[in-house]
Parts: C-alpha cells; sequence; structure tokens
C-alpha cells in the first residue's frame, strides 16, 4: 500500500450505500475511521415496504466480519446527527481530524410523498449539519468536513456549471458568487440550504470544508465490499431511492421494460461507486485550507436517461425494451447540459469509464440476486405535481 | 378614498412590528383583513428582558379599538405556522385571496446568540413556510403569496445587486438565473432558504409568488396607528431586535454616544414604515402571475451606518457624540453597494425619504416614552464569531 496520511475520520451515515464502503475503503487505506449512523435508511425501507436487493447484513455484525477480514478496527456511534448532544459527545470522544458527511435524507422522490417528508428532509438534513457544524466550531475549528452534495443543486441552466462559483461581470465590474442554483425537489433543496450555511460557517468561524457536489452513483461492489458477503452494501432499484442506472439493470435481468421518464433528454453527471470512495479519500487527504469552502463537481461523465437505456439495452445479452413513461418530476425532458469537473482530476482521480463490463457486472449483481427483486416497487409513485402521493397500499404489497 | 380591488387578505405575523400596521393599513384601504400570530414576537421580549420602547396593548384589545375608531372589524387566528393543521384549518375558514407572510423570526443576532437560537430560526421560518406553501397549493393554488424577504439575501457583492435575477452570460452563452446570495446570518440564510423553497413551489404547483426584500425600516406612526394610542405599533431599539436609526434617535434622546458598529461603512437599503405598507398593497393589487416568483427589492435609498450617525446627530438639537464599537458581526465594513429597486417604484411608490423632518418625528416619540428607555439592552450582545453569546443576567436587568 502506498504512503497516505493517516487521519482520524469519522464516517457519518457509515452504514448507508455509500458510507459503508466509504468506512472500508478509508479504514483499508490505513486511517482510524469511526462510524456514525441512526439506521433511518433502514426505517424508510420499512415504511416504504422495500428492501436493498442484495442482502445487508446490521452495522455490528458488518464491523465485527471487517475486523476478521481485514484486522481494522472500526468504532461505532449510533445516534441522530439532529440530537446536538449525541453530535458534540461523539466529537469529543472520537476527536476526528476529518468529517465526511453522507448522513441526510437523500432521494428526491421521498422528499416530495407529502408535507410531512419534505418538512421531514429539510429539517432532519439542514438541523443535523447545524448542529454538527456548531460542535465543530466549538470543539476543533481545524477538523475539515467533506459534506456531501449533489450535481441536482445546480438544476440545469442554460450556461456552464462550473464547480460552486462563478465569475461573473456584470455592468462593468466583476466578483467571483456562488453558482446560482435551481434544485428540483425539497430533497435537493436542502442540499442547497446547506451549502449555503456551512459556506456561511467558514466565513464566520474559520472552518475548513469541501461539499462534494456529487453526480448519480452506480454500481455495488468495491475493492472491500467483495472480501465477504457480509461486508455488501445496499443495492436500491425501488422508485424512491433506487437510482436510475442501477434500476435499469433489475429492468433488464427481469424482463421488464426500462421505463425512461419522458422524453429522457434529463443529462446528468453519473460515478462508478469506486471513484466516489477515492473522490472522498483525495478531499481528505488534500483539505480545505482554515476558513475555506470550496466546491468539487464530483462525477465523472455526463449522460441522458436515454443514453443509459440504451447503454443497458444493448449491453444486456437478451432482449431488452424501453418504454416512454409519464416523467412524475417537473424538469426540463431536453436541456443544454454541460458541468466542470476537473477540481477532483487536478487531484489524481483516476475514473472508471461507464462500459460494457461494469454494467455487465452489474447485470451479474441483479442475476445473483433475481428472486428478490419486487416488480411492484420499481414504478414512480411520487408525483412532483402533487401535494399528496400514496405510499404502497398494506394489502397487495406481494405482487411478485 | 380612491377606488381599490378589494381582496381578501390573510396577514401573518399581523401583531408584529410591520405587520400590525399593515393589517390596519390594509382594513383602511378596503380589504377584508385577517391577522394570524402566535406571539412569539412578545415572548422573545420575556426572554432577553426587554420591551418595546411604545408600550403595546394586546392583540384583542388593539382589534377592538381599530373596530371603535374605524368601524372594520378583523378576523383573528391565534396560532403556529409549524402546526400545519392550523394553517390549513385558517386558510379553509378565512379563504384568503393573498397572503402577507410576515411570520418568521426577524433578527440576525437573535438567530447568532447560539445554536439553539439558530436552529430555531431556520426551522420555525423554513418550516412555517413549508406549511404555508403546501396549504396554499391543497386548498387554492390561485392564492397570491407576498412574503416578507430581506436585502440581506443578496450580502454585499463587488457588482451592482438586481432585482431577484441576473442575466448571465458565460462562455458564449446566456441564461437568467437566480441572484447568487451570500447572507450573513443565520437568520438572513433562513430567508435564503425560504426564497428557493418558495421558487420551486411555483415552479411545480404554478403557485403565485412575490418576495419583498426588504431594506432596513425605520419609524413607529402610520396613517392608522396615530389614530388612537392604543393601535400604537412596537419601537425597538434594544441590540438584538433594535434597527439601527431606531437606535440612533434612543441613543440621542438619552445622551448615549450613538453606536457605530466597526468602521460605519456598511451600507444598506432603508425605508420608512409608511412605505413598507405602500409597497405590499401595491404588490396585493399587482399580483404575481400564476406560477410566477418575482422578487421586488423594497427600499428606498441606501445609508451607510456613518451616514445614519451624522444625519441624527445633524439633526438632534442637543449634543450628539459618535461612538465606534468593535463590529460584532462579521461584514464588510466598507464595500460597494448598488442594488436596483425600480420595479415597486413602476408600480407606483412614492417614497418617504429620510429627511429632517422623519428624525425629528421619530426623536418625538422617542421624547414621550424616554423613562421606559433601559440603557443596558442597547449595547450588541451576540458575538458572529463565538458559538454561544450570554444574554442578560438575570441581576443587574434593572441597569437604568
Amino acid at each position: 500500500m502506498e504512503e497516505v496520511a493517516r487521519l482520524r475520520i469519522l464516517v457519518l451515515g457509515g452504514d448507508g450505500y455509500l458510507g459503508w464502503p466509504t468506512a472500508l475503503h478509508l479504514s483499508r487505506r490505513g486511517h482510524d475511521v469511526g462510524v456514525v449512523d441512526n439506521f433511518v435508511r433502514r426505517q424508510y425501507d420499512h415504511e416504504m415496504g422495500v428492501d436493498s436487493l442484495v442482502p445487508i447484513r446490521q452495522l455490528q455484525h458488518r464491523v465485527r466480519t471487517w475486523e476478521d477480514v481485514s484486522g481494522l478496527r472500526m468504532e461505532t456511534y449510533i445516534g441522530d446527527l439532529t440530537d446536538a448532544a449525541f453530535v458534540e459527545r461523539t466529537l469529543e470522544r472520537f476527536e476526528p481530524e476529518a468529517i465526511v458527511h453522507f448522513a441526510e435524507q437523500r432521494s428526491a422522490p421521498y422528499s416530495m410523498i407529502d408535507r410531512s417528508h419534505a418538512v421531514y428532509t429539510q429539517t432532519n438534513n439542514v438541523v443535523g449539519t447545524l448542529n454538527l457544524l456548531y460542535a465543530i466550531a466549538e470543539r476543533d475549528r481545524s477538523i475539515h468536513l467533506v459534506k456531501l452534495g449533489t450535481m441536482g443543486e445546480y438544476g440545469t441552466p442554460n450556461i456552464d456549471i462550473e464547480e460552486g462559483f462563478l465569475e461573473i461581470t456584470h455592468k462593468g465590474r466583476t466578483d467571483v458568487l456562488p453558482y446560482p442554483k435551481q434544485p428540483g425537489s425539497f430533497y435537493h433543496l436542502s442540499k442547497v440550504h446547506d451549502s449555503h450555511n456551512i459556506q456561511f460557517a467558514c466565513r464566520i468561524w474559520g472552518l475548513r470544508a469541501t461539499d462534494l457536489n456529487q453526480g448519480i452513483v452506480y454500481g455495488q461492489e468495491t475493492g472491500e465490499t467483495v472480501l465477504h458477503p457480509d461486508l455488501a452494501t445496499r443495492f436500491d432499484y425501488d422508485g424512491i431511492f433506487g437510482t436510475v442506472l442501477n434500476r435499469f439493470c433489475v429492468q433488464a435481468v427481469v424482463g421488464h421494460p426500462l421505463t425512461v421518464y419522458g422524453k429522457g433528454g434529463q443529462t446528468r453527471g453519473m460515478l462508478d461507486i469506486r471513484d466516489t470512495l477515492a473522490c472522498v479519500e483525495l478531499a481528505l487527504t488534500n483539505p480545505a485550507a482554515e476558513g475555506e469552502f470550496r466546491v468539487f463537481n464530483q462525477f465523472t461523465e455526463s449522460f441522458s436517461v436515454s443514453q443509459m437505456a440504451a447503454l443497458v439495452a444493448d449491453t444486456y445479452p437478451g432482449t431488452v425494451r424501453i418504454e416512454h413513461v409519464e416523467d412524475p418530476r417537473v424538469e426540463k425532458e431536453e436541456h443544454y447540459y454541460r458541468a466542470a469537473h476537473t477540481k477532483l482530476l487536478d487531484l489524481g482521480l483516476v475514473p472508471h469509464l461507464l462500459e460494457a463490463p461494469t454494467i455487465q457486472s452489474l447485470v451479474a449483481v441483479v442475476d445473483r440476486h433475481r428472486d428478490r427483486v419486487d416488480f411492484d416497487a420499481i414504478r414512480p409513485s411520487v408525483q412532483w405535481r402533487k401535494t399528496t402521493s400514496a405510499l404502497r397500499a398494506a394489502v397487495g404489497t406481494n405482487a411478485l
């Protein structure tokens, strides 16, 4: 293993889809890792009556398995970031040098179910992050906060998207200002609120923070999760938490048409799960300066939804049908999209690009667990134009 | 009285400094007015151990007095916007055509006292507004929301501030995007969060909203409040809720130096309380279109803090000393400031400018109540650079 600076890193949301493999990766790379989670992501599954396609073990079991496999220990802290005393206590006990913050409600459709889910999402995300900012400012202002944001904070402007800031010349004067945001759900809005709050905390308290505006992640296996089945991370394909490429692979395997929302011209930045881990580590080992709020656009390639569907259809050995369904969201179905993403490349990121082998490995994951696919969970159920969308009925959930 | 469209208007926060005179003004102008409040503004006074310089009566008494004086009735709804059922019930009962939303925690220093006040401010303001947006979307999407924002949402960029949006040309392409925001407190941030949420609600649900980015208001008397002493509105001069010009007038009258924070080059948009009422009515009678989110910069003149101090010193008949104290905020003490404010003028606003007679009338108000001045309440107590600022001690509050 190459020499890296050994850091004490707290991974918030370390039981989740990306938090868990990030914790493993950082541990394997020689860092001291603490994992924080309140398991609310698992509770959403119960609420929605859905489940990860790949079975996942409880955190305590995962951590023991990791120790058996690698000989490396990770401390766990079970609690909720909206509980300020818990946040303060955790920082006091673990004494992190850096914090990776994945611990937010991260589904746009979930935030759009109804009023209470919108309020929950914004309160949970904003208050958890505020508590964290205060705890850092009170305990140790040198702690580097690496916060997961989203490319969705920018929306789809008709100009190039830059990394967090934009130099604007207006009426003969010039300034570098925060990039204007046009988020597309109450979830995406919560991330914009966070970004503004974090930037302000850096300004007034001299905190150091990196806001990773991440694209849509695909993939399920990393260099560490494949070491033992009990180290597996989630694989979501349902209409609420599933990301689009994972969903298309499930649909291909089970012979369901790939459901493209609307025209399919919606273009987004994407990245491989392994690149998420690499990006987070690059941000950690090249920290922001004192008082600096910096933004990295964390994705490697852009695809339209139609391009992704075509890619899966072309790669999958069997017959795949593509079906356009009414777009449940309010979004531009065709638009200009060009977003800068050079800062992480400059730090040394070597991307895994989305090509046939990646699709094939995703399809192989789905194939191994195809008996667990719940057809009924795939269709979009949340309508942006409505203020209340019904969740799955208690009756009829065994549609498979 | 000239002919105006008669509207059913709900004034949220209608017991506050601006909400109450706005309700009176709209009532006198022939509109059907309902007043909503939870009296939390009065509770802040108890928490801080401060009080309005001008005594104010309870809402129920004020409303009865208004009926005695004018023959006009106003309905009252007592409750909290963070209580979604209350919001829904109130809209159902009153059936407003327009809603003026003043019902937020509106003090920057209050939001910066400590973690819990920051979290309270953002939760209270954001959740209250989210509940309102959902209630409007569910009940009647044609209701026009007139929301009080603040010029402080913009911060102090080195380019001209426009009204909510900015045409940006970047790498050969052009778009009109939300004006980039650099708010200067957790309170100002809450207003930015609101603006983003409201704009999104207009986009997905076709709501109509006007965001009034208001400057700092001065003055205490309006055409209606002067009709009877029991109709008076608040006059705040304390370090937490007092606005700067009101505070300077109090300091002049009691022989205290005018306390300028830092260099005093901080420049802000200002307006007379009577212009607030006129602006709100202009927004109401010229509503936003379906799906439109528009922003008006609601101020009439810009002054630096030093200019305001000089104006008071020059106008006041006695001797006035100006004292520069350390700036408790993190802000630029000298900066470029030029902000557009033509949209309300275009609708017909005729501003009351800040000249000697206005200062003299403010000084007269203070003079009538000078025996109520609490010296100890004037000094700034909240430090932006700290995460916790002590409130007034229980002992020693009777410093006068």
